[in-house]
């Protein structure tokens, strides 16, 4: 349990360590799925051709995927992945819907949690927060030292409702192939992406309207519902393809849904992708009931191939769709800049802006306009999609490594959270209260539903490089799950 | 109508304007109430003998004042304050309040008025906004360059709910013999003022409750109360102290208030100060009734006397005050950053914040913290005072010079907002929408009330230093008036 746990495979390495290296390639692939569990591995030899690796370094890659329980070696026919593995990669098994509307009642704990934002000696292991190491800090401190005096006259005012043009006009431009065409006049900023939420639920609802979302879905939208006092409806959720269209189809025919909330890009908590035509067949559907979805796309550029994934507002034919995103995943949470889209909605959405909170930050909308001027954000973006991968794989593996077998984990294509299903007997209230003595931040799974669900499941985040650190607060962790079985 | 309108006497000033220097002086006496309309001016020999100003320019300084309507030369007896300022000079009459609560249907109009704020062509003589020549960018510009990278470390993750504790523990020095012995865990951080009364708000109401306001009252007030489907209750106020409490008293009787919403310092759009005996008995009441008072203390230091007025929430026995303030009329409206005091209520406040916004912005606090560590915040306090309390007085001069004879206005004794009672015949969402073709915002008086009252009011805003343009734009506005006689 002591050994030193190599945080990534870009790492500057020693030669000594190449193999290491390799073991750790290796293990992402298997982790990834790209091998499944009692399939062969390539043979040292194939390895040694199409790498530049000794048929040394290739066995000793090996020998230590061995002692990490992830391959292993059968005698004469070389190795294998170890079935221990299956079992845990596994996705997390998911129970029934309940077939009425609920009274969200997750405020109070869901506080208890976001109160522990910001203090220092807490590792945050549940929470899909972006370190600061992979936030563009240097070139935003160039971009203070170059504010002069005349830009700072723009910058200290109160602000027009709709956000400052230029910002609008580069979110416009980068919208182009995702959303269809935007223009800067259908974009409004907001306080990060949860005000954007925010406005547009209330633009569309009021107190007492049924929503639905996906289940388990964003503690965020279940907070929102609560303390708006609208009731929520868990769909039927289908684990790596999010809201099952048909049966959505047939509650809409006996309840008022008054409006959606949805998170299709790698969804919070289980990280999936809403394939395309699943899209379109669920915007057209909405389109034809008449009913708004507001899509949350935070994590929509957060993706671990090369692609991103495309959006709801794409497929939108009537205005219905209100999409909402922001820089905080990509460039600066504590910016709070964010957007909404808010279709045939934007009147009412403008309005509640401008009637609740006047304006929002100008100096820091200003931040990210030179910053998205620049052009680097194509770079940082880039960047955090690296890190942010390599970052999912460590983490996938130190859970593998020290949770109990029979945990069963999500397969995120991108974006920031990992969904973890413990054993049934664990109550992770309990956990979470358990861990946070031991200065550990987990987020209980009930958290994400309306029905006391996900009682075993946590989410975590993989926000934070895996350092020596953080894994062994993955570990302690392990522990307290085996304790309290 | 084509003479130059010196902007105030603390300009610098040519020798040779010397005369109008002091013209101005005892023109903002006059229009101050230090002398009444009829009453005798001092002599030309008591002023030079007074002041160091020649007999000459003393006797050039009545003339002028002659000129522009606001002195009489009455022959061998002196100078006399002229009969038709005083006209001008009364205090707005206001009719009797309704005796139910009503449902409140403002912020159509009110987003029509904030949805010009920025627009650069826009003259707003409306709005209650610091222009940027009284704000400190200077100062702000220098911070921005201090920063280092290991603080832009601790500016760009997402803030923990209450808020930075360096803000919080900076404010509660501040508040110290204003709002009593306050430490910084009573204070949470909002993203300004009107959020700060949001949050309070729904801590203390729910959709359907009855909210007390004065009247006229904030639009913004109001603009809370419908965005959550509450109800209003205009009580009884006096123009120059603010509700009657003995009527208030009754009220609370017969029906059931859940909560108000005072503005007792320089009201907007009134512009009075409550007295200390009466906010004590005020606060006394509303405690034995058990009833919560949202205090917004926005313009607490933009006192234009020596002192500052009291808080409500200093007379406050039992935590039912929840206070509300910002930096953004005294440092910069772009930042954004506000405080609540929420009293007992912080749990739900506390609650509310973090379920809704997750956080405030950590940069914008950071920025405020360097500002009021470096010392530089009473400087820039006294500054701001005494250029408002300049460009009060110029607004005044311009609206006395422009506006009809019938024109009666308020008597601010700080603050931004200047109420201003036209000819019953005037509808002012018309004069809105006409000055609004001339490129001049004005804010209608039926946004500050629940009754469609005050259509004949408008409220102006000495945020801005009364240039030519500006002056300028008061002409035209007195041309659309009398137009519309």
């Amino acid at each position: 349990m002591n050994r030193v746990f190599p945080k990534s495979i870009t790492d500057e390495i020693d030669m000594t360590f190449q193999y290491i290296d390799l073991a750790n390639e290796i293990e992402i692939k298997v982790l990834n799925g790209e091998f499944h569990a009692g399939e062969r591995l390539p043979s040292l030899r194939k390895i040694h051709n199409e790498s530049n690796n000794s048929i040394s370094t290739v066995h000793k890659a090996y020998m230590e995927l061995e002692r990490r329980g992830i391959v292993e070696a059968r005698e004469k026919s070389g190795f294998f992945v170890s079935n221990i593995l299956h079992h845990r990669q596994e996705s997390p098994k998911l129970v029934e819907c309940q077939k009425n509307p609920q009274k969200v009642r997750v405020a109070k704990l869901s506080h208890e949690m976001t109160r522990q934002v910001g203090k220092t000696h807490l590792t945050s292991v549940g929470l899909a927060i972006p370190a600061n190491d992979i936030l563009p800090l240097k070139q935003f401190s160039k971009i203070f030292k170059s504010i002069s005096i005349e830009e700072m006259d723009h910058v200290f005012g109160y602000d027009r409702s709709m956000g400052s043009l230029e910002l609008r006009r580069q979110i416009a431009k980068r919208t182009l192939g995702v959303s269809g065409r935007i223009s800067s006049e259908e974009i409004i900023i907001t306080n990060g992406c949860m005000d954007a939420i925010s406005l547009c639920l209330r633009a569309v609802a009021k107190p007492g309207d049924i929503i639905g979302v996906e289940t388990p879905t964003y503690n965020g939208f279940l907070q929102l519902i609560e303390q708006n006092n609208m009731f929520a409806l868990e769909l039927p959720t289908n684990l790596t393809e999010g809201v099952e269209v048909d049966k959505l189809e047939e509650i809409l025919d006996s309840q008022q849904v008054k409006a959606c909330l949805f998170n299709p890009s790698y969804q919070n908590p289980l990280g999936y992708v809403m394939p395309n035509e699943k899209r379109e067949k669920l915007v057209r559907l909405m389109n034809h009931k008449n009913i708004p979805i507001i899509e949350d796309d935070v994590f929509g550029e957060l993706h671990f191939e090369e692609r991103r994934p495309s959006t709801l507002k794409s497929f939108d034919e009537k205005g219905l769709v209100l999409y909402c995103s922001s820089f905080s995943k990509t460039l600066a949470p504590g910016l709070r800049v964010g957007w909404a889209i808010p279709g045939i909605f934007m009147e009412q959405v403008q309005e509640l802006k401008s009637n609740l909170s006047l304006s929002g930050s100008k100096l820091n909308q200003y931040l990210i306009v030179q910053f998205l001027k620049n052009d680097s954000y194509e770079r940082q973006l880039r960047f955090v999609r690296n890190e942010l991968k390599k970052q999912m794989s460590d983490l996938i593996m130190a859970v593998v490594r020290y949770f109990p077998k029979d945990t069963r984990i999500s397969n995120p294509g991108g974006g920031l959270n990992l969904w973890v299903q413990l054993n049934d007997k664990i109550d992770t209230i309990e956990l979470h209260r358990e861990a946070l003595l031991e200065n550990i931040l987990v987020m209980p799974g009930v958290l994400c539903s309306v029905s006391g669900r996900y009682q075993n499941c946590i989410r975590l985040g993989c926000g934070n490089p895996v350092t020596r650190h953080f894994e062994k607060s993955i570990e302690i962790l392990g522990q307290i799950i085996y304790d309290l079985m």
